[in-house]
């Protein structure tokens, strides 16, 4: 989905043929996003895991570049980089906190690379914890980790509302698990309820439109105050990782039917 | 439409109450913009106008702001800034052409306003030509531009996939005619055919999701350049003001269909 807008839209600039598969749910918007920059779209009658094990063996079949989140290390120093503009828009600090969605991983384990670099680097004072939040539907990290396991045990169907973050078998787990235990973090997950109800919120408050996933960190935050892992007097810094408008059937679903009325101004008075 | 969401956003975060007047033709997505930031929204069974109008009406009756586009100076202070935004990224030079398209009109007057203050403190040193573009199907303000009229002649039926700039009644023409006339400025019309090969053509070779009427300008500039209006070299900065994602049905109407198939490798194979 996200991934394969991006990579859409980057590859139209650079006039390189691009290819995404996608899992035939994701949203109509994000397909429509990759056709009209000009890739061509496979839309696999299976889950996210499915498309993107077909990528990789047709990339390899065909001599292509697999543009996977964790294993081409180029997304990776692609992703740091929110790291570094995170700590420069402090003044060179970090957070206490870096909340963030995970689906793969590859946001996760990128942001903690960019970290690392910067304490090494002596820009920054120290690491900040690093809280990701999954969907109770689609929670594998989360498991492995209460279980103190790198090894994951495949939800074969996700099911979520945050459909950015739905993926059964994250290759990236290793990788992330290594990181959050170097940085004291952990992994949770929050409900569809939570989600929208964190959706609505951020939207209403803050003026940010966010699609589901990139709305379950706030919800994850609200979950670590209510169990004071999260002190009040803490920095904490939420990525947004995706726009709202790439999800509108969601959003249709969750708010209120409009007002319908005529060109009648007594009506229209009547029904304010 | 795009006010609407705008206006929604910024009272979400300023925490003002906020209701929305949109035509029964704005697009869902808009609609569910609007909505999720916790604005009211109600579709009037009529046009842009008529939605407009009862908006100015009920503002009146009841004593709210209406924030309509024209009548409502602040507006053009904000969209003002967007000249300024353009001249210090260009090194504080004016560009030779500023190309906008126009419903009511009302960010090409600000932008007007914009460039003339520059010029007024010596911080540009000149003005830009502006090119403002309609679509075919609604141009009343190219009929009163070709007839030098102050009086619009109303489009009572707009009929374009430009939905944005779909406004049958501009009351900012007045301003807008004088504007153009002292930057020896024109505005043009170009037709959804042209609209839609620029749409295609700005997202497949700039990587740019334009919504239909934010290709238009464009649309505009290659007839322009085919009628050797604009000249090769000259410098020419094209308004894109609404991004895609707003308008999701049009772009799945001009793209071709996605090729769906199993999780397969081989057939996945024989349909590359």
């Amino acid at each position: 989905g996200n991934a394969g807008v991006a990579q859409a839209a980057y590859c139209a600039l650079a006039n390189i043929e691009s290819i995404v598969f996608a899992p035939k749910y994701a949203s109509r918007e994000k397909i429509a996003s990759i056709m009209i920059y000009g890739s061509r779209v496979f839309l696999v009658n299976g889950t996210f895991d499915d498309a993107s094990r077909i990528a990789r063996i047709v990339a390899e079949k065909l001599g292509w570049i697999y543009n996977g989140g964790v294993i081409n290390p180029i997304r990776q120093e692609g992703k740091k980089t929110l790291a570094y503009e995170i700590c420069e828009q402090l003044g060179w600090k970090a957070p206490d906190w870096y909340i963030q969605s995970v689906g793969m991983g590859t946001a996760a384990i990128g942001a903690f690379k960019g970290f690392k670099e910067m304490v090494d680097f002596d820009w920054i004072n120290g690491m900040p914890r690093m809280a990701c939040v999954q969907a109770e539907g689609c929670a594998p990290m989360v498991k492995a980790f209460k279980a103190n396991s790198e090894v994951i045990e495949v939800v074969k169907e996700p099911k979520t509302i945050a459909s950015a973050i739905a993926v059964g078998n994250p290759a990236g787990w290793p990788l992330l698990y290594r990181a959050l235990k170097e940085c004291n973090g952990i992994v949770e997950a929050v409900s569809d309820d939570e989600i929208i109800e964190a959706y609505k919120a951020i939207a209403k408050f803050e003026g940010i439109y966010a699609e589901p996933a990139a709305a379950a960190p706030l919800a994850l935050v609200k979950k670590l105050r209510e169990f004071d892992v999260i002190d009040a007097n803490e920095l904490i810094v939420c990525v947004i990782s995706g726009f709202g408008l790439k999800d509108v059937s969601t959003t249709l679903s969750v708010v209120e039917k409009p007002i319908e009325v005529s060109i009648d101004i007594d009506e229209v008075l009547s029904k304010l």
